[in-house]
């Protein structure tokens, strides 16, 4: 298999540390390419329409996209029910709190590209706001949510979605204000999955 | 069930579809709601702190979210592999489709937000052209595809994604350059359960 990554992409992470816990990553060779919001990456695009990593070319020659779906797939590969809890209470709770871990990273690249790639006198510090917002009140929520003792594909989610807040965005200093949410960070960023992958 | 939703969100549309198609539309209570990038509605948040809509709230009291979790959600309710084929081919083509045309509907939010939302000083043409870049390789790739005789999670989101181009951006007239996605879209768009929720 081939994937289409970028050191600083938090949804190709969550593709990586999926390998890896999977025992699959040396079936996958990495293909590094580096994008930008407004210009195209031909390559890529000739597999992934959208322009987007991560993308997974399969041994089969099957282009997939976007990290949910190469996620369940790689699972599957794997066996199946591993990180992706078999239908049920589980699996649900687990996928909506990727649903909310990528939300939060979505909403954090679209401040990124606002403050880093747009033209400065372009930007509407209100769209900045509501982005902050939406990010804020999900990492609330994570504070009162149960993760302790979960490693699925929702609580990588979450974990990648923290590490790209702190690789883009250290100054915010969410830590501060949600202590259990920190110490759960804290412990799971020593998995070596999550520690081989730090956002570069 | 309760889904907040509106008549003219794409995602939500999804959600409705399947749940006409799966018999289960009597089941939910529909709550609409008006949402705007930069101004967060209150009761929403307290289920989804992304605060977007679609969000389910279960027979049980949980909140599910996003859009493919409420439809995977409803496929398992309805007994399973209706909508959502089994793990194999046919659901990583249905997955990555989904994920190509829900693509292709941010994509066309984005666009909607910066030229109806965001004041016009701070419009930025070149951003404009990197989403409608995106949107076009899609529809040419989906020109390409062989959606005929498939209905699932996968093509019901490719309809979506062209019922909300032509709701919001019916100028850009794609069905000149795509007449065998055009075709396909004009048989499907036939159904009930997408006639019953063209967007308004």
């Amino acid at each position: 298999m081939k994937l289409y990554f970028s050191p600083a992409s938090p949804f190709a992470r969550k593709v990586r540390v999926s390998a890896l816990e999977l025992g699959l990553a040396e079936r996958i060779e990495l293909l590094q390419i580096s994008l930008s919001p407004v210009s195209p990456h031909t390559d890529l695009r000739q597999h992934n329409p959208l322009g987007k990593i991560p993308a997974l070319i399969t041994d089969e020659g099957a282009a997939l996209y976007d990290s949910p779906v190469i996620c369940e797939y790689l699972d599957a590969l794997a066996g199946g029910a591993r990180l992706w809890p078999a239908a049920g209470p589980a699996r649900w709770r687990a996928l909506t709190r990727q649903a909310l871990a990528d939300g939060i990273t979505d909403a954090a690249v679209l401040v990124r590209y606002e403050q880093a790639v747009r033209p400065e006198p372009l930007r509407w510090a209100q769209w900045i706001e509501g982005q902050w917002l939406k990010i804020r009140t999900a990492l609330e929520a994570l504070e009162r949510d149960s993760l302790e003792g979960v490693f699925d594909i929702g609580t990588i989610s979450v974990a990648c979605a923290l590490g790209y807040l702190d690789f883009r965005f250290a100054e915010e200093g969410w830590r501060a204000r949600l202590p259990r949410l920190a110490a759960w960070y804290a412990l799971i960023s020593e998995r070596a999955s999550l520690a081989a992958t730090r956002p570069s």
